[in-house]
């Protein structure tokens, strides 16, 4: 007879949806930065790179404070959000709208992320992991900053459009 | 030989592809309530699933305004969120964690919703659509309000949980 699931079997779960996603991610940041048309969101995707990175290294650390070994389970849903960026790339190659799709998929990874980090975080508390709480935070505030400078760019880039237009 | 794509094409792109998030989210709604445990749940589930009617129809308005038939393009972005809501309620019926599980779907959901209106909304402006920028920012409020009260709900849900193992 099996044990009845948990939160803790949630909240394991959630880690590895998001450590699957983070690990997808990283591969497709290049592949972005490739594409961008602005040196701005050149190196945006840069920093981001690097912040997955430490972010990935931190879901490690939560693995190892709740005794689980870092394991993945493929997450359908940045598949799907990665494969519609990839589509806009597709598409929007070469055209003056590239970098405001491309900001507008970067946008929905941050909020993706934002939503599970922002859950994780919430449970670990419940659960009692205040270690892994506050790495998920330090994460959560990471995302939150990537989301708000993307907003910038965007608002930058149409700027730019505007006085070519012009 | 095929016009450059434009931001314009993009912002229709994009439209459709929240028109057909949202049709899948009104028919998955029916299932998240019937699924919810706690009785505050499944009136949240209720209640959302009246306001995407009017999300939808605001949508349908957009189009109008841009002199396009209203229509969906798959988004595999919602087919994922949604599949991975519809695995916790598989693997977590029956149990304490269940709430918790949907919550947290909701809130994906949720957020999806929440970046592709604030995308929406600013090509809107760009593009001199101000009506339609105005429709848009009105759904993207109720997104915004519906996702803070999940988190309410999800505070409410762990401290019954809490009462209940005391």
């Amino acid at each position: 007879m099996s044990k009845e699931k948990t939160l803790e079997d949630l909240f394991h779960d959630t880690l590895k949806d998001i450590y699957y996603a983070e690990r997808k991610i990283l591969k497709t940041l290049p592949k972005m930065k490739r594409a961008a048309e602005s040196e701005e969101l050149k190196s945006a995707f840069e920093k981001h790179h690097d912040e997955t990175e430490g972010q990935i290294e931190r879901l490690v650390k939560v693995f190892e404070l709740i005794g689980k070994a870092p394991r993945g389970k493929t997450c359908d849903a940045i598949e799907g959000i990665i494969a519609e960026g990839e589509e806009i790339i597709d598409e929007f190659k070469g055209t003056s709208a590239l970098d405001a799709g491309l900001i507008s998929s970067a946008q929905a990874v941050e909020h993706y992320e934002m939503t599970r980090y922002g859950t994780l975080k919430r449970w670990a508390t419940e659960l009692g992991y205040k270690e892994a709480a506050d790495l998920l935070g330090q994460t959560l505030d990471e995302e939150s900053k990537t989301d708000s400078a993307l907003t910038k760019l965007a608002i930058a880039s149409a700027n730019a459009r505007a006085k070519k237009a012009a």
